[in-house]
């Protein structure tokens, strides 16, 4: 048996894809809440356990481990996932066949890439703070990025999707895409000329496992 | 037997990385070159091969597949590598031990979400063509990211590192690490504040695989 607790904070889309992960693989983790709007990613304490100064961290406690010997301790969403996969292989997030895999893995790397890095807080925070762009070119940057990916995303996922990204069963590519798209709302993108993407959206809406990770569903988000 | 080739730029630190990757495995590839400058990236062509619009894309021609088949399409550079890692195992890019894994895996993905986007050269563009940011400017976002990142990695690999980033045999990590000191090098960075990386620096220009992959010794890299 393993004992495993995440850190990580509601609305961040890379704390979220590792719920769904988790959610997936009816795995249970202890949620630890670290706030990023008050920086706590740059406490001392936070620096200790991840010294990216990100967030999510996943800890891995085994009970079998001998006495005295240090927890595990799991950094980058994506390292994360896979390294879920390797210890509790069934449900699979990935194919079989490498080919296959890559292909997922290509997926989760663009959207983690190419997307996400460049409206990340604390991007947004060096334009508005360090250039000094407005609120309206901030906004025209974010929502950029957004077309940018999304619009090859859809063009990628209609080559591969089934009811999902690839496939009939929700995977690693779902658990990174749910993310995203959650993001994009929030900035209030227009998303209407990606309908294999918002087929897949309504398919995730469906599963238990994506609506349990949902940040709104999260303690630390606050109350409506 | 396979057959390979990589699509890539000789300066693309992606391409570099999968480079080095087959270098280690000792793997022969065509190197087919895209002019990023021109960007043939966004040509319909090479968007036919890999809708990301991006480099570097493997192809793979296995000699028993059935007369007919389309040869396999790899994209994303870390997930170049994992194919490679899954397909030729020998010599190992990652260890064993999956916490260990893990950690290679989280250095990679730092490199490759929290330092390489946000100063590729179609973000740089947009700072420069749809922000207006002046030279000075530009040059001082390049560097905050480059010293927010090797800052974070200097004191992961001091924790990790043998004489490569984990361990004493150059793997995954190393493929990651050394296309973004080539980066950080170009736009002349001051990197004596990481003694960790540039001795990691000094052990793997000492191999064969990091000297064959190097940007200056591409077909498609200026004469001097």
């Amino acid at each position: 048996m393993s004992t495993l607790s995440l850190h990580g904070y509601y609305r961040s889309s890379t704390s979220y894809r590792v719920r769904i992960a988790l959610a997936l693989k009816g795995l249970e983790a202890e949620q630890v809440p670290i706030n990023l709007l008050k920086e706590e990613v740059r406490g001392d304490a936070y620096l200790a356990l991840n010294p990216q100064g990100l967030v999510p961290t996943l800890i891995v406690v085994d009970d079998d481990s001998p006495e005295g010997s240090l927890p595990g301790v799991v950094t980058q969403s994506l390292a994360i996932m896979e390294y879920l996969e390797e210890r509790w292989p069934t449900p699979a997030l990935l194919p079989d066949d490498p080919l296959a895999r890559a292909h997922v893995r290509s997926l989760c790397l663009f959207m983690a890439c190419e997307m996400h890095p460049l409206n990340a807080p604390r991007v947004l925070k060096y334009l508005t703070g360090e250039i000094g762009v407005d609120e309206a070119q901030k906004l025209a940057w974010y929502r950029h990025w957004v077309a940018e990916g999304f619009s090859r995303l859809e063009i990628l996922l209609t080559a591969s999707a089934g009811r999902f990204c690839v496939g009939d069963t929700p995977g690693m590519a779902d658990a990174c895409l749910m993310p995203q798209i959650h993001n994009a709302r929030r900035f209030e993108c227009d998303l209407s000329a990606y309908p294999c993407i918002l087929r897949i959206e309504a398919a995730c809406q469906q599963e238990e496992a994506f609506r349990l990770a949902h940040p709104s569903q999260q303690a630390d988000a606050p109350h409506q």
